[in-house]
């Protein structure tokens, strides 16, 4: 595959990572994040985000996902997420396995949260019988490729604060969310109140390798839970030098700006072609569609994506910082072609 | 730092491993494992432990470790090892909380766990009060620089298999340990009858990565452990494309052997130099010996490396991929320094 | 209280159950199980659901839950359930803690779950991002006083089963259930298929005490988890001679008939006052209604009972074995005597 | 049986706790702790350990160490007992599965731990790669039938604060050892510096039921705990009753002493048969003592008991409140026949 719309992690890597990569090879250092690469990283984050963070890298999603939620929870709290959040579909449990944590999941149309959903599943608190509401947890940008603004994570925030429960974000496309809203990382994150998030790497052009932030101080010390839940790696260079290589001069931004475009960009270009029906805003990087049931496997075959809902017939693609407007000509040309064939 | 004796894990990575991941940057592929490079990775470990194996790549020894383990035990198992095993020392208790399973643990003078080791810990069978002795784990290069032979491992797995247990081989230093011996990857761990094979790649010249060889087929399935254990990369032609290049034309095998030889050659210089003394047999990578107390701060600040043992004044020296002869000439020259200063 | 309507564990003891303890009580007799009385109680249970099933006293319906669970799941899978379910709203999230699943739940107007429910939940088999649909576990009675057929469980069987799953049934309200559908217990449970039962022993007349019958050997040994999770008493001669004392002569299918017979009453009785409305079916000892709000305080004045559903003024009764018809026609008057003064 | 040495679980219940129960077991009353009973017992440990303690009753002996350590360990804590612990050798690694945490064992040869014992264990603060260690818990009288003075129990405390660990007392048999030392309850536990307590029921005459007492409010909230991890009873007014009825008068004292008593009799009369040896220190209701290997079995035969060590030839002897002054003399003409046949 030259271009795909399967993923953003269906991609490959930034130039600029690889080369901070073969850079870092040389020599020795320090393992597990006793280096001045790692150091150097954590210090770029705190210039993003503020001095009084604490930074934690992990290697993947998931795993940053479940390190941010631990800190703060016991095994007899929930976290309330929509119904369509990764950390309840696709992270095969991880969640509840290692927190032991119920997840209070929530249908929301669109994906995101509103304050009234926290309200209405925090329930139960101080009851001996019922899981205790601890944690929300949302992503951004959410799984149907729609984005909260700065003020309705504020207000996600404020009311999870007034309940006595903690803002989780799942930023594995927060850069993504960032190039859409225009705004300063901070004012989306600590500013409107988050207490951690998983910033996201490896869908926006790294090998491998995403990051906790912390905004507030956990009960549980994050850096025995990453340990042992496997995600410390002993080469930590390799992920500092990824992160160092995209957080300077805002690659990460401008990547998940390019995403975004070319998202939009496939959107306007299928919201033309009669018979297929784009079905959410989109914000990021990612664009839903309905179209006929059988032109969706010979699509497929000539460029791979995913059914997002058998159902409704109703797909997904995914743009990545490597994809190009040739790509999207060339896609929306055989879906024309393809419902051409149909008619 | 050029070079240091601290660890493997305090190299880099090897040209090779770098070239590869840059080849395979390139373009989109499946995520998740379902891609050619995977499959071409694969199908080299197949080639050269036997067709019959399943092969599973993570991110860590830790994580390679937990899901090796996993898959044979319930939380009411026991696992038998070394004292000095990583799994007991150094993983943060990560088997613990992963599995639910006891470590019954075994003082090993040299490292190296015995048949009678086994048979003394494996006891209450049947008794329901008593976890229930299921896997022997032993590390191949143990913790102290020493390796089982073929028939040392053929030993162990026949006293475990006679007592219905499994064995596990956490084998960071798998590498080391065939190069020491010289036998065939096959003939020192499926002949042996190891059921589970840890095989390491981050301290032998890879940037991250891991491979988890099940020769027996587990009772539970290690694919849904590996993703619900955070341990599933989804850009998994990265650590594929790094095996690849490894794994060819026995990169792996000489890396191991260079290391080897370094450790061999550091211990000659080190024997002859009066008031240090070689403690451990070095079959590895690793060398340890006693120091003067005095010298060892001093010595750390010139070229790092840890103090093994604080009240024996014992340190070990780690080689690596990228050790060379001058590094071993340095360093042998300031300890004699150290020495001579100290006198 | 003398009585009240708040649950069948504010009742009491059953004489014959106070009788037998203090029987055996006497005397020294071998602990966790290894006694005469602990296999005369398994034997009636043999007895009554046939000789190759295995019994396992454990101490209460949560622990009888999760040990019928825990003995077939690994920690990747699911559990499908009704929203209702007692294992998802009050255990306070033991299963997903001591198993790791993930529930998978479903809105169910009558408590009661469907072949179809389980065939839309019953999705994701093979993909390693999700989490393995294992069990369906269904109350019997429900939490909503309703009860199955044995052919309805039947047909929740075959349709778990035809997936390859397995099926646990919550049987705190078992013998509701059967003295209700008056059907032979073997044919309510292993004759339908199910595959683990938690039979309750509290709830209809013991001072605690539960017991889970596996009609199909699981995966795992549930005599270790048992004891891992706690489970396990001492002095399982305590435990056995209730259940003695309760299989013997029918007992436990008298107590619980009778406990049917007077919510049956309470309804009627209910049912014929105006301004009071009953909401469900009454099949086993509940009783669910509609009250004006502003009654239902007051009358738990009088006689204590829960409410079941804020929003909707929905209440919930209880009997039990020791309900008589005095305290219906108490309770009757008193909701008459509130509802008038209402008006 | 009518009496034996196998156990004091081996033994049934007190009078007085029976009659307590057949009281109790009339009229409803609220579940799960709301009732006046569990609120009475409640006040009669207030009474005996001071005012600002909270109480929490549970099943067993593993629930209570499980539930007493979970308030204060995260996963990555480590435990710190004598190898011969319940918690480490009898209890299936119950703390393993529900804490996560490693226990750090250590050999002792009278069962009791000593300050330079936690010194030497308690290593590895602030290494990410090290479990934490956080709790001591030693259990009194130990399991060798050995006491702690409160002396011993307060230097224990004292060392471990001073690592800003905390101290868990398994006190399944804490009555013997107040009983043995003669001090008053508070004196032995809280002002030794003891946070968390599991006081023994069970052991001492009641049919079920044991204690968790804490000194110092734990992090977590024992509450949620304890529910999810299945020990919450929902007739909890019957462990209520029971605690009222050893409590109160300080029947258990007398139990226990009694027991104590028998003991130390059963030790005497032994320590003057010529061929059996008393191996340790009779200091609770335990005997252990040396016999020639083939009078066990028909001794067993006579009256039953275990076999502690099965190398040594050591055998244990436990007596329980109801053991007699015939039952030790039967017993002790029955060794001493056993030994002259053999002679």
């Amino acid at each position: 595959m030259k271009g795909s719309f399967g993923s953003d992690n269906f991609s490959g890597a930034l130039p600029a990572v690889l080369k901070a990569l073969e850079e870092a090879s040389r020599g020795h250092r320090h393992s597990y994040g006793d280096d001045d690469l790692t150091a150097a990283a954590v210090s770029e984050f705190k210039r993003i985000f503020g001095a009084d963070i604490e930074v934690f890298f992990v290697y993947n999603g998931t795993g940053a996902n479940v390190l941010g939620i631990s800190a703060f929870a016991d095994s007899y709290h929930a976290i309330i997420c929509p119904e369509t959040a990764h950390v309840n579909t696709d992270e095969c449990g991880a969640v509840e396995k290692h927190t032991g944590c119920k997840l209070l999941t929530v249908p929301t149309p669109a994906g995101k949260l509103a304050p009234a959903d926290i309200r209405a599943r925090a329930l139960g608190f101080g009851n001996q019988h019922h899981v205790q509401p601890r944690i929300v947890s949302v992503s951004q940008c959410t799984e149907l490729g729609t984005a909260y603004s700065a003020d309705e994570l504020g207000a996600i925030c404020e009311t999870a604060h007034s309940l006595g429960m903690f803002v989780h974000v799942d930023g594995a496309r927060i850069a993504n969310a960032l190039a859409y809203a225009g705004v300063a990382p901070a004012a989306m994150t600590r500013e409107a109140g988050v207490d951690v998030l998983s910033f996201g790497g490896t869908k926006n052009g790294m090998l491998f390798g995403e990051a906790v932030i912390f905004f507030r101080r956990p009960p549980k010390e994050p850096r025995y839970i990453r340990k042992q839940m496997m995600q410390l790696h002993s080469k930590s260079r390799f992920i500092a030098a990824q992160f160092l290589a995209v957080l300077r001069d805002d690659l990460w931004l401008k990547s998940a700006g390019h995403a975004n475009s070319m998202a939009r960009r496939l959107a306007d270009a299928v919201a033309s072609i009669p018979g297929a029906r784009i079905t959410r805003q989109v914000q990021g990087n990612e664009v839903f569609a309905i179209l006929p049931a059988d032109v969706i496997a010979p699509l497929q075959e000539e460029c791979f994506f995913y059914v997002w809902d058998e159902t409704a017939s109703e797909v997904r693609w995914v743009c990545s910082f490597d994809t190009d407007e040739e790509d999207i000509e060339e896609f929306a040309g055989k879906l024309r072609e393809k419902l051409r064939i149909k008619n």
